[in-house]
């Protein structure tokens, strides 16, 4: 397993694992393909990594970015790891490998949104093992009943 | 005094009004003329209005715009008054104009993110004035000390 920087020839692999995964609308998908494309043009805003398995198979990815107008704070704006491959800690090495970009690049905090619903339980449980904390909530952001949940991790060298 | 929506000709004076801003720093200023230049090309995730005096010169504008992968949430991005003419009521206005679109187009929120800073202390009362409550803080955001305030509005029919 390793993890790398994302490739031209990835797209089509990511297009599929984010159609297989069942938290991701239509809509999510074509947004999270939108900031891959930004990605792959080279925009600085937004840094994919992928996540190859031994057999060279593509099982994961993140996308993360330095938040404008900011000094240090960086969004981790997509995480998802192929569903059959799922539980094997992909997810953890591809968080760390966000982690750590975001610490080279001088980065003090990470945020993830997501969302209040109850099929982002196993999600949010993610986030909280590996030191996210619940940091603000947007009432009703999505839909009416459905929040913005933020979680933040301060990532000051040394922290963790 | 009338509210119209944005011209090209607009874009120049919207310039010389940012950067006449005590509280807009050069990056913040050439982040919203990217925003003014979207709009000025038609993308409908950036609208535009601009406030007219009796004499035609552009007094202000705000620029605003529906969140995406929510249903009703809109965010205002922007907004700002020519130092000159302050405290003569034109945000107030710009800020109607702004809610009154949103509900137009069925939303249903409209957010606001401000800084924690003292310099700011203006702007929240303004926007507490004008029924905008503090929804969110994201501690230490803009950076170390600068927490982002996030104000909300429901502006769900007959609310207002």
């Amino acid at each position: 397993m390793r993890v790398r920087t994302l490739q031209p020839d990835d797209r089509f692999r990511l297009e599929s694992l984010l159609s297989a995964s069942v938290n991701f609308t239509a809509e999510e998908v074509g947004t999270a393909l939108e900031v891959i494309d930004e990605a792959l043009e080279g925009d600085p805003d937004y840094l994919v990594n992928v996540l190859e398995t031994d057999d060279a198979e593509v099982a994961g990815f993140e996308c993360h970015g330095p938040v404008p107008l900011t000094i240090g704070t960086f969004d981790l704006y997509w995480i998802a790891v192929d569903p059959r491959v799922q539980n094997r800690g992909f997810g953890r090495v591809l968080l760390r490998a966000a982690e750590n970009d975001v610490r080279s690049r001088e980065g003090r905090l990470l945020l993830i949104e997501t969302s209040s619903q109850p099929g982002y339980a196993a999600t949010i449980g993610f986030y909280e093992r590996n030191g996210y904390a619940l940091e603000a909530r947007i009432r009703d952001f999505y839909r009416v009943g459905d929040d913005k949940l933020i979680f933040a991790k301060s990532l000051v060298p040394g922290v963790d």
